[in-house]
């Protein structure tokens, strides 16, 4: 394991994670919130002081980074930049408890939304400002930040592609031009010009400025931290339908948007994904309105056109915003939510969750399955878009579903033993391991996860990092393989 | 496809089944219920009727016999076996709704034991008898039962094989002898030798010779169907402790029996399948009975773990008895009794469920991928009980799990329909999918199935179906490709 190196690209992580406080520390300061400003310029302090430690500590890094080290890497960035995030909430007071701030925190890097505040409108406007913040680093991945914007160092494509690989979404993560350098820019410049579109739209509809930067950068990162106790519900229709737009924009591959930038519409129209999130979406929102309609939930059928879209396109993108107490919905309805938290958003996007990609990529293998008993001598490949995909990439997708349903089953048993109800249990392991954020019964939109107990809420921890970051990181971390040397 | 051959074998199981009928129509006769008498001797003269006319249009067989013929022959054979076997219960008018009627049935040869009746007291005891017969003939296998004893044709191994294959539960169907017919002899030879013990320890214990027989042959498919409606509560801690062991017995690997039998104990102890069957139960009773000691659940140590232990071997053999109304029991007892219906019992036994050889293979899987992610020039190998795993079988495992996800998640939809609680309705799912009986809330182990509508009744009568049958006979019969001439 190249340690050094790793140690080196930590350093980094943590300077950029003080730049990325410094917004809501002037925010505190010229809010005249002095308290909670010197809690953020403590929390500087001790960030840039152990990344100064650690730059020293890791001089002289040898040249071979492997997949594994990249994995290493990713999963222990994600951790230390949660440890340090929730220094600021611990430091102000204003979340006393550290658990609580790193929950708070790791939900926020994960973009789960899932809050153990009971009041958030009592949180002063620079915490909540780093809450959201942490939504939009953690979206596009503060890897990818790095490599779009630092030269750590002169090093061949291999290194940078270990790094891109093992903290973007998607089971087939590819280059969208030779250089991945060149990839992580555009990335993030498709991210930021989204995240400003967003923020217009918002600004037109009325809406603060405060609250707009928030919802914004937290819809951008498919977070679902809001700034109000009505999540997005105080807000007027016209938002609520921006935000709807806007979150369905996030759940797409990006990939999609550097084709229509490069004028290959034809490609992007015959895109499996997003016909498939397309028509996911498209089923989802006309049976939960139905439904809404004959149980007669809602007055208007414009009401609940939008109501029904807007908890779509939340659960779908995995952002977690809500504009009603979905949690008060006939079962069919909360049924289709619930499938919607396993599904998630498309590869490549922000949005969390198993991904529409891996579970077509999941049904292929299935077909194919079937095909290969029924008529064995024939050789059967799985193609997505036309092209065949990689053994590589189907067997990781199977992996991928067998640590899935391990890790829920595991972390359902862990939290049973706080004594909430089975749904509850069950939707909070699902809710957070899918980085949605809210859940059904005990930690229904209008809830939160404040009551769980600690061993609980570590687990939730780790479960809101581990899906974000595709579980194998976190594995890594955790295998005896890992750490043999050989 | 081979339908003559196909026709053929089906016209056999009618056969078979109408014979398993006359225990249950000659109680009836003796018992003085000639209405339920009649009823039976209808639906034997309907069966043999329809037996005849599959015999006659399905003469001058072809020779070749694939797997996918083995796969649609048993798929057909089980829902085949299931509308017939429902005949009984509505001609007698004592279960008077035919989908009711299927569902109970289809629950008894799937060994689920999931039942739509609110009071069976109140049936009369032929039809009890019935019940508890389709359990023992589903639990070992109809087919199996057919290639034990009737030779239907001078074949070769090879087709039995498929049928076994098909027909017989877990990831890896190994032949016990070289012969496919001995194998499925020595099979039934076990599985009437263990059913014969039951009844003699229950007749000890002084439960009446009725009660017993139905008991013993339902506890030996690991089905659940029971005769009062206590289930097994309202007996002596004796019969339940007897029922708890020959529960765990029945979720054995037979070929552990069979090895047994021939003196190879070594071989036995060291089966990890085994091993991981015991240590779930060990640690999941050990579990339950620290929590319902901690919530004082019982007022002894004793009765505690009575309970513990019944429960736990009901539902990891995918029985469903239950001595005690367990959906009042602590949040984590729960959740680990929730867990136990997915993983189900070993393969190769009577019982349901994912199986946990298979489980063993997922996580074994899983630690390949994360090795190989780590070293990706080494070759790694998958073994179990020592020996290389086949990589068609580790294929079938992943495609199995996705095939399990997906339908679940489906039928969890639909049936949400019908307005359960959120838990029932994936209790209920699970619960047949996994052949197990019980659920939790609505269909808890006092409740039962009788409030679902007509069309979650059929989802559930396909899940037990598919899920005793473990998803390919059923998912080839939906299967395009099944169908395409080539």
């Amino acid at each position: 394991m190249n340690f050094r190196m790793i140690g080196r690209i930590i350093s980094f992580i943590l300077i950029v994670e003080a730049a990325f406080m410094l917004p809501a520390m002037l925010l505190c300061a010229f809010g005249g919130q002095t308290g909670s400003a010197s809690a953020f310029l403590i929390s500087v302090g001790i960030i840039l002081t152990a990344a100064c430690g650690l730059w020293l500590l890791s001089r002289n890094a040898k040249k071979g980074f492997y997949a594994r080290d990249g994995l290493v890497c990713v999963g222990f960035s994600w951790i230390v930049m949660s440890l340090f995030g929730a220094l600021p909430f611990v430091i102000s007071g204003e979340i006393p408890h550290y658990i609580d701030a790193l929950f708070e925190i790791a939900s926020g890097f994960s973009t789960t939304g899932a809050s153990i505040l009971t009041d958030v409108e009592a949180m002063s406007k620079g915490m909540l400002l780093w809450r959201s913040t942490s939504h939009w680093l953690g979206g596009m991945g503060v890897l990818v930040f790095l490599l779009a914007l630092v030269p750590i160092s002169g090093r061949s494509d291999g290194y940078t592609m270990h790094l891109l690989r093992a903290e973007s979404p998607g089971p087939d993560v590819g280059k969208l031009v030779p250089r991945m350098k060149q990839t992580a820019t555009i990335l993030y410049g498709l991210y930021i010009l989204l995240t400003v579109l967003d923020f217009i739209f918002l600004i037109i509809g009325g809406m603060p400025v405060f609250d707009a930067v928030c919802i914004a950068i937290g819809t951008a990162g498919t977070g679902g931290f809001g700034v109000l106790n009505s999540s997005i519900g105080g807000y007027s229709p016209y938002i609520q339908v921006v935000c709807t737009v806007f979150m369905f924009l996030f759940g797409v591959n990006f990939t999609c948007y550097y084709l229509l930038f490069c004028g290959k519409i034809k490609n992007v129209l015959k895109d499996e994904e997003l016909r498939w999130y397309l028509g996911t979406a498209f089923v989802a929102i006309t049976a939960i309105t139905v439904t809404l309609l004959v149980a007669k939930t809602y007055s208007t059928f414009g009401e609940t056109l939008r109501h029904s879209a807007f908890q779509v396109g939340s659960l779908l993108s995995s952002t977690g915003f809500a504009t009603t107490d979905f949690d008060l919905w006939p079962s069919f309805a909360k049924a289709i939510l619930f499938a919607l938290m396993f599904i998630g958003a498309s590869a490549g996007s922000t949005g969390g969750g198993f991904k529409i990609g891996r579970g077509l990529l999941i049904m292929k293998i299935l077909r194919r399955n079937v095909r290969q008993v029924l008529y064995p001598n024939k050789v059967q490949a799985v193609r997505m878009n036309g092209r065949v995909v990689d053994e590589n990439v189907l067997r990781n997708t199977n992996a991928y579903l067998c640590a899935y349903v391990i890790i829920l089953l595991v972390s359902f048993l862990i939290v049973s033993i706080d004594g909430f109800s089975t749904t509850t249990n069950l939707t909070a392991v699902v809710s957070c391991f899918n980085n949605m954020g809210p859940g059904l019964e005990g930690i229904g939109p209008t809830l939160n996860y404040s009551g769980y107990g600690v061993a609980s809420k570590i687990v939730l921890i780790i479960d809101m990092l581990a899906g974000r970051l595709e579980i194998f990181p976190i594995l890594v971390l955790m295998s005896r393989s890992a750490w043999k040397r050989r």
